[in-house]
């Protein structure tokens, strides 16, 4: 009864191999956008034979795969991927399936990510829930009467292309002031260089010394020992995620926000302000009915996330 | 198999009666603020044992009310509608059931319309689709697999209190920037006071005699005419909704997005600017996939909605 779970991300895939109940082995791919895409693809299959031929599984039962979108669901296609230049069109599902001989489902990342903690984390038992993964870009998965919600194309919970500023920063979508453009790990080293350029060169801090190596992860460690500009900028990011998160919030009362993806591993750096935002700008009755907790799976949530696609498929297609 | 559907509004309230599948009589309540709270409350009892008179119907099978909120649906109490102030805490169920000996049942005034349109209207047969009330205020409804949805606490869909400016103009429910402050029948008539008292007086337009009685409808009036100044506001407005609109889309990806309420009766005046705004700001997919339309119970979607409320709450408790 094993399932291969493949994470595809546009800076890395994690590959893995559940079976028995646990995730088996695990290997990642780092993507270099220098050689030809095809070469990530190759890639991923070798990492997937081999942590096959690891856990001693000639054949897995089946393969779930997440992929940042849009995609094509159905027909298991990469649509227009922004991350993955020269992946569109890409029948990934097709490709996997005739290599591993086995059927293989495709979806988006953040609803994969969602599945795995229906089925593995957070959300066990829980009816109404949301998950927000905060990376490099921001999306989102919803839960409704204990299953997934995919919407009527395929596309429902967008959370990074909502708007919360009409005339915010561009956005990668092609619009302006969506929450990914705001508060997303991109957004938030664009912003931190932004706020450092605004300083005459003798008052910048010392972070800022690599202007182009500034990433958000170094921004939330220069937050964390106090350095005043980059807890600015960090503040300012986790106001513009808790008005993002208030914002599904008030859509769709759910009794659980799940928040996971690189950003999150900021932990209570993160949450704390998400937390006091949600609770000062979200109607009474919908603040105190919600819990914002990170997600259980952690750093593994988007390749159990691929198995528990898997695993959903299998169940629906019966 | 008569019902009893009643609308409460914070400037009016529609009783009517519903029995052999069409709407037999209906009246209208207005709400007088000068008078004591319960005045509007014997004068709703007192309508909807005249329409039941004049229907030839001595006990009607159910009731139902739709009413602005925050309620306790589940025991059919006004917990604190701003807009009806005096109520808070008014056993609204216990009082018309005790009144008409009948089961009755509350919900929110737009989860009633919404499900309105789904039993009578443009939502029939709709897998997946959202309702927008357009008034005084702001209100929503969704229905997702053909029921409505509530979320985890009764009060999903309030789609006038997300926000789509981090530091918008105050909203009633404050906090600031919601969809409501800038957009609701209210809001707009508000936004053109202001930009009237930014223009010395004697480039003011001639609507602007009467300052305290501009109101949206008169703005629209006026804009379909021609004039500048309502023309700017009425545009800026209907971005705000369309922005709102394209938020709720890009979270819930739904197949349709129907608009009710007294702001809607501009008609195409209010849905091409919407529509116009959706598509330009809505990732493609999202917006390729979704419809645009009026209520098609028009004036009738609240008390009509009242009146679905009261089927599908007997439909739910057998």
């Amino acid at each position: 009864m094993a399932i291969l779970g493949i994470d595809i991300g546009g800076t890395k895939t994690i590959v893995g191999v559940y079976a028995d109940g646990t995730l088996r082995k695990k290997t990642r791919v780092g993507y270099d956008p220098s050689r030809p895409p095809l070469d990530y693809l190759n890639a991923i299959l070798d990492a997937a034979r081999r942590v096959l031929a690891e856990a001693g599984i000639p054949v897995p039962k089946t393969v779930g795969i997440g992929c940042g979108g849009p995609l094509d669901r159905r027909n298991g296609c990469v649509v227009a991927a922004p991350n993955l230049p020269g992946w569109d069109n890409l029948p990934l599902t097709a490709i996997f399936a005739k290599e591993f001989n086995a059927p293989a489902y495709l979806d988006n990342d953040a609803t994969a990510a969602a599945l795995g903690e229906l089925t593995f984390g957070a959300g066990r038992g829980i009816e109404n829930f949301v998950y927000f993964t905060v990376s490099t870009g921001i999306g989102g998965g919803i839960v409704i009467g204990g299953t997934i919600y995919r919407g009527s194309g395929d596309n429902a919970a967008e959370f990074g292309h909502h708007k919360i500023e009409i005339d915010g920063p561009p956005c990668t979508c092609g619009d302006r002031g969506c929450l990914e453009s705001l508060a997303s790990g991109k957004s938030i080293a664009r912003r931190a260089r932004e706020a450092v350029l605004e300083l005459s060169s003798d008052n910048r801090p010392s972070w800022a010394d690599d202007l182009d190596g500034v990433t958000a992860e170094l921004i939330a460690k220069e937050a964390a020992r106090g350095e005043p500009l980059a807890s600015r900028v960090w503040r300012e990011s986790m106001t513009y995620l808790g008005i993002g998160v208030s914002n599904v919030i008030s859509i769709l009362n759910p009794e659980l926000v799940i928040i996971g993806g690189g950003v999150a591993k900021a932990g209570d750096l993160m949450f704390e302000p998400v937390r006091e935002t949600v609770c000062q700008r979200t109607m009474r009755p919908l603040a105190d009915n919600v819990r914002i907790v990170p997600a259980a799976l952690g750093d593994d949530v988007g390749v159990m996330g691929a198995v528990a696609l898997a695993m959903d498929e299998e169940l629906s297609a019966k």
